[in-house]
């Protein structure tokens, strides 16, 4: 029989379950809807079902050793998903008890980042770090922080927020009803704001002043910038100065080893890491400065949540 | 025999060495000059001699348990102290490997602000905090960062520099050689900066007028504020407003349980402390709301360095 964990990743939207080995192979993968399920139970209840119904219990060719959650406002020391704005249930939900009443094995939840960063330690391109950040960016920006080998939970179980980082005192609003977080400028939508604004600041001509405001996505960013649009240019400029001040500021609070950039943004190549590094440069403290590498992840995209998951369920049986 | 460890606290001019017991009473404490000894061995030698003296070797009245030892630019990892400005002895120095020659000891060392922080865990306000910072408020801004009780270093030895933090990019020159660092706003010298700052933007009388640049102190600034100055009163209030987003920011990160300010700005009581709550309010990303405490320390600043290190000391004696 081969060793499996479940990797269980919970959008807001829909679900997916994968079977993932040792070696991180995703074996076989499956998706349910989230959204249809207003009763959690009942949510849990299909999850199994599908567990079952992938790993093929009766033919005896998978033994599962645990189950990896990665969801939003999931908090891993007390195995609860707690006020999700984007899932369909409200309050404290004891995700992982009610779990537990379906399967007898080690199960542990967590959010999509810290899953992303567990992922990268065991899967990925962090295969060799000790402390490390993963940075998720994506609509927003998702931070998963590794500390001594393990994730940095703090005292509430919910550190590792970067994407609010307070960036910019009364800068742009973010939607946690604050104003200047690292999300609003560092992030496919960040991305799309700042073009915007150089749009609104500077004359001549820029293939991105043909789209609305509501149109325009990292995407259309990206591509006039492969083009040499200036503004486009500018904005991914911009956009990676904001990132290298977190990233300076978090090597001289915790000195790490490496930054993962993963997400739709870490796709953008040498768009994002040239003037990243640039910046970086400029930014950083002189002893801190070729202490620490910037890499992206390598972790294809569709798997990875699956993966990190999958990984925590790894962490949890072996540990 | 009672158990004693000695703390020594490394300045760039003096050099003080204390015999602390367990519940961190100072017995006998003495200074050594730092800055006439050139040969950092001759200067070892002198601290060995004077520990001698202190701890009456022959009397049979104490038994050394350990050495700690606070410096600037100490590496706790590799027990040197690493190309400080402020001392004698450039380069690297194996400061831990000289010192074993003369005392066959436990012995560690750790920057200033490392020590205060494990002073603070083991003697004073955060004896029950497994996860805290201690910022230490003089000339500059220090920081040592408790996470799961244990001293944050980091890959390099060199975490917990919050005084660096950049803040105001193309901000205030600071003298690491970078600009808008946290220390050039909030520290001594950078309350002094604001007040001046706000002498030069606005109109209305001040006390504060009078006095050159190179003579204005954080003392004349918080004197003029207890007298109800407004431009006084404003310089704490931006000031309080800079640490706030500093402390918002370490809680996004860290998720801690506490912060405690420590040092010459910490003896400003509400005139600081106000303001600094009233700015955390507004910054505090909602799931931090109300999860840390803001504390001044209640050790005596005179011992806090010697009980910093000794604390250290007894760390490694009994971990």
């Amino acid at each position: 029989m081969k060793e499996v964990t479940i990797g269980i990743d919970i959008g807001g939207t829909n679900s997916r379950v994968g079977l993932v080995d040792k070696q991180g192979n995703v074996l076989k993968s499956e998706s349910i809807s989230t959204s249809r399920y207003i009763d959690v139970e009942e949510y849990i209840g299909a999850l199994d079902q599908l567990i079952t119904t992938i790993s093929g219990t009766g033919s005896g060719n998978f033994e599962l050793k645990g189950i990896g959650i990665g969801a939003p406002n999931a908090n891993y020391h007390r195995g609860t998903i707690e006020n999700a704005p984007n899932l369909p249930w409200k309050g404290i939900i004891p995700f992982k008890e009610i779990f537990g009443k379906y399967r007898n094995l080690p199960i542990a939840l967590t959010n999509d980042a810290n899953a992303a960063a567990i992922g990268e330690k065991m899967f990925g391109v962090a295969r060799n770090f000790e402390n490390f950040v993963v940075l998720t960016l994506g609509t927003g920006l998702g931070s998963g922080i590794i500390i001594n080998g393990e994730v940095l939970y703090g005292h509430t179980g919910f550190a590792g927020e970067m994407g609010h980082l307070t960036m910019v005192p009364g800068g742009r609003e973010c939607g946690c009803g604050r104003q200047g977080c690292l999300e609003t400028y560092v992030s496919a939508t960040g991305l799309s704001r700042t073009a915007i604004e150089l749009l609104a600041q500077k004359n001549g001509g820029s293939p991105l002043r043909k789209y609305r405001f509501d149109e325009l996505t990292s995407k259309h960013v990206s591509d006039a910038a492969e083009q040499g649009d200036p503004i486009a240019l500018e904005a991914f400029d911009k956009t990676a100065e904001m990132l290298a001040i977190a990233i300076v500021n978090t090597m001289a609070f915790a000195s790490l080893e490496a930054v993962v950039l993963f997400g739709g943004m870490a796709g953008s190549g040498d768009l994002l890491m040239k003037p990243l590094k640039k910046w970086v440069d400029k930014y950083v403290l002189v002893f801190f400065r070729n202490t620490f590498k910037i890499l992206y992840s390598t972790v294809k995209e569709d798997h990875a949540a699956i993966l990190g998951a999958s990984a925590l369920a790894w962490k949890e049986t072996y540990k």
